[in-house]
């Protein structure tokens, strides 16, 4: 069996945490210096691990293969929330370079082309999953004019960066046959049921509704209780009945949370005339959230009162279908975490979304996940136990050997 | 029967309303210069109606008597809300003027002592009821460092406008035997009844409590429904159950309000951490409000859990005393409505705040309403009757004569 190397991974690992360290955490957002430190750095590990890195027009860090025939690509991304954990897309891109490095310098593997990739804005700092948006061509000239911190567009950080003639790196359907991503699971579930590999089979699907509630504006203390017509109130009582009827359309694994709510004018003494929740959604089957769609709009219809408070949704206003992994990979991802850790893997959905959702309806994905302690992500607290760490890069390598040889 | 002149009334209402006059609506904030402008004319107009007015220490425009013996103080306020009704205080400074002229004007109560007043601040642009507090000497250091628009302080404000040299007018026991005010009634009750005059028995006291909310911030999509621990869910929770049982505690004219929420970090991705809601609760009486509080307590106390979400009260963080309008005053006032409006008037509490909450327990205070078309105010749209506007003053005069008949 050809191994990685734990040691190396784990040391490459500590100084790419350096690049925006903040107590336990790390502060890198997209396109910001210390983002674009790391990403030349990634590509000196790159040139190591025997491929050959560019820095593409969108600022994708892509290793090409200097071999011939087919080849996996293997990635995740490098930016981080706005207080972001060290591990969520560094781990994977840390792993992809590993492998690569691996495979490139053990005679039995040497021959394989694999290609690594950390993808740019993954987290949406600007536009959201830019990187790998751009490779499969999904990216259009409004994403260029979307705004990150200080209301700066992607097109103005490209120029600022001096990428705007620079090519970008384009998926090669007759080269490129399979994307495999590793990650930290960022939920609690490995740890739960005390597994170390997660073989992850879709990633969920996400909806976002707004739910606007338009009552009437009024003095809090002249006009009485018989008389208001108080959004606030009427998006409370929504708000819970959502709560209680979501489970009749939803699945076991279904999440649904409210986490933006705004109450106008937002004075103690005055009644609210205008409220708003944004519902956010996520399952893994799109048939699923069409259910928890349909339960939406009607409790939406039932507390809308002419009379009273006119509720109304809005949306979806955001929307991301399911994206089952190829089934295919997910075999193989499989058999590899049972060759590196029999019978301690599991096959599960995603609950987070990440660039193997993007490139899914160009290539076959899939993807490996090793447990977060606590279950904790998007938090400077964000931890992996570093055994784990090195087994997902295992995993990953002979998940590359088996896809490659069948290629 | 001394009439009042309400071709002068209105017309004076209408010139006042000129001074930040915005579509249907004035924009007059305190110390603004609008509002100082408005406040040099109503000087001129007390001079017209016989009186000696100052701008005093703290912005108030004072109209002092020129005659001897014991006086009664009419007044309102001047200032406005950020968007603000035409009448709201307006009217009542213009009928107190008014009055004053009237009485001057009229042999049979020319010897009358009366003063008339247009307070400071009583919407609260910098600290609230600046005028009327400054009169009864409750007014501290630390109001004068509280701040208005972009950041200005009352003191700031008064150097500003050239006053910290000059005197505040105060209360003067043995002189000022009695304040009256008339305003719009801010609500609907008097339309509704399908009467013209309310004779004000008490003010209502205010209290402002704020529930804060303490969980787990956490991934939306990772952490599955049954590990949430969601401020946000539990505010919405708490607050249908508050609606539902206030009632058990509330008199039949109590009001209550959540006017502002906050969710944290507020972001469609995130279970939010934290939650708070401000609630304002309003009652003539002070021991519904004791009433109310306890429940409000208990209500936090059954929902605060040390697995979940935890539920804290903070307050109450404001608080106003239920302010009871002076027993013979008030039967003065209903006299003068009986007389003006026979069988068109009925007593009744006053649900919002007035500078007559301030003076009341200082010396004898009465109220009069006449009626807010739609209840509306703090609006542009805010409106009354011409009719109930120039009746509304002579119940004023004629309860003002009563009372000077008896001290």
């Amino acid at each position: 069996m050809v191994r990685i190397d734990g040691e190396r991974l784990l040391a490459n690992l500590a100084t790419l945490r350096t690049f925006g360290a903040t107590g336990h955490g790390v502060v890198r957002p997209t396109y910001s210096d210390i983002d674009m430190q790391a990403r030349r750095w990634l590509a000196e590990q790159m040139t190591k691990a025997g491929l050959d890195p560019v820095i593409d027009g969108v600022g994708n860090v892509y290793g090409r293969s200097t071999k011939p025939g087919p080849t996996v690509v293997l990635g995740s991304h490098s930016d981080t929330q706005p207080e972001g954990g060290w591990l969520d897309g560094a781990m994977g891109v840390m792993h992809a370079i590993e492998v690569a490095h691996t495979l490139h310098e053990d005679p039995s593997t040497t021959s394989l082309s694999v290609e690594a990739v950390s993808w740019a804005d993954e987290e949406g700092t600007y536009a959201g999953f830019i990187g790998s948006r751009s490779f499969v061509d999904q990216i259009s000239a409004a994403d260029y004019q979307l705004t990150g911190p200080s209301g700066e567009t992607v097109e103005q950080a490209l120029t600022r960066l001096d990428l705007t003639n620079v090519a970008r790196v384009r998926f090669e359907p007759h080269r490129h046959v399979a994307y495999l991503e590793s990650h930290i699971e960022q939920g609690p579930h490995l740890e739960e049921v005390g597994l170390q590999i997660g073989a992850v089979t879709t990633i969920v699907g996400i909806r976002t509704m707004r739910i606007v509630f338009e009552g009437q504006q009024n003095h809090a203390g002249t006009t009485p209780m018989h008389r208001r017509r108080d959004a606030a109130t009427a998006l409370f009582r929504w708000a819970n009945d959502l709560h209680d009827t979501m489970p009749t359309a939803a699945s076991d694994t279904s999440v649904w949370t409210i986490g933006e709510v705004s109450v106008e004018p937002g004075a103690q003494s005055i009644v609210p005339g205008r409220a708003a929740a944004v519902l956010q959604f996520r399952d893994g089957d799109d048939a699923v959230l069409d259910e928890m769609t349909t339960l939406v709009r009607g409790l939406v219809d039932t507390y809308d009162d002419p009379a009273g408070v006119r509720v109304s949704a809005e949306g979806p206003i955001g929307s991301v279908a399911a994206a089952p992994m190829d089934a295919d990979v997910v075999r193989h991802v499989c058999a590899a975490a049972e060759e590196v850790a029999p019978d301690a893997w599991t096959a599960m959905p995603s609950m987070a979304g990440h660039d193997a959702q993007i490139l899914a309806p160009h290539l076959p994905c899939g993807m490996v996940f090793i447990p977060s302690i606590g279950g904790v992500s998007h938090d400077f607290a964000e931890d992996s136990r570093a055994d784990d760490i090195v087994l997902g890069a295992q995993v990953l390598a002979n998940a590359t050997i088996r896809l490659s040889a069948t290629r």
